[in-house]
């Protein structure tokens, strides 16, 4: 049969993970062969011949794509982590939350200077998540050459926070 | 240059995530493009071609393998999440720890009947997280038609726990 359009794939989870919070669960599309594959090579598409040595992707929904990303492009993976998962040393980035802060953490040894770095992550929302793993590879002297989501919500904004890189996203609402 | 054997490229990081244990770091492997890529191939190669239509992966770290594995395998891709990460319907299973209990979920929509399934892992230790995520399968009536790991622990023998399927780890200590 006839796959459905990715935006189709993607379903809305009232009151998730609170009241008043339409969640996009990204399941459907991931469960869909076609569709997911589909997926990767869409994000992939645009930095295929920019020599990508990393993706950076974040815990956990990043890592269902950017690990797939990774493969296709033949690149390293590396994760972003909350913190006390990763064991080896780390650097952190704290950033704010509506309330309060949220930590993340990456190796030390996991980007080398001058690398070049392709950032994954499922849905971009107001930026603050990759907004602070940009801040991580910077700190490492990587040199980010784009950031890639599956969806954008848009009304949030996040795109502001993210204007020194090129930024692109399968999936709007 | 040559690349390292897989089995170099695991770290051993001493006294993680508590005092006496040797935590195996595969990080190392992730951030070596040729490795990555050698390990996922090298997990695909028995199964190509068994008709996966799925493939069953644990947070976090099994998802950095079983999406690129399920990508490689033109495959679905499914989550297995600690409780109340997954947004829709789920079904759970409860399994034994050392000291008390721990619980995985799955999306009740993510496994049909008869489907064909590859579940993927980082690491078999003592087996428990697997053996939950196959008593979540079959409940679901899918088909197991294999595991695969990329590091046995032997001297836990979690073999044991799992002798009912085709089970193999491409690195062993």
């Amino acid at each position: 049969g006839k796959m459905p359009a990715l935006k189709d794939l993607i379903r809305d989870i009232p009151d998730f993970p609170k009241p008043g919070i339409i969640f996009k669960d990204i399941a459907p599309l991931l469960q869909n062969p076609e569709a997911f594959r589909q997926a990767v090579d869409e994000l992939v598409e645009k930095h295929r011949d920019h020599q990508i040595d990393a993706v950076v992707c974040v815990e956990a929904r990043g890592f269902l794509l950017g690990a797939a990303v990774a493969y296709k492009l033949g690149a390293a993976i590396v994760p972003v982590r909350k913190p006390g998962k990763l064991p080896y040393k780390t650097y952190q980035a704290t950033y704010q939350l509506e309330y309060g802060t949220d930590t993340l953490e990456i190796h030390q040894d996991a980007i080398a200077e001058g690398d070049r770095i392709l950032v994954v992550d499922d849905v971009l929302a107001t930026g603050g998540t990759v907004k602070a793993v940009t801040e991580l590879v910077k700190r490492m002297k990587g040199e980010i050459v784009g950031i890639v989501f599956l969806i954008e919500l848009t009304f949030l904004n996040g795109r502001e926070k993210l204007q020194d890189y090129p930024m692109s996203a399968l999936i709007t609402f």
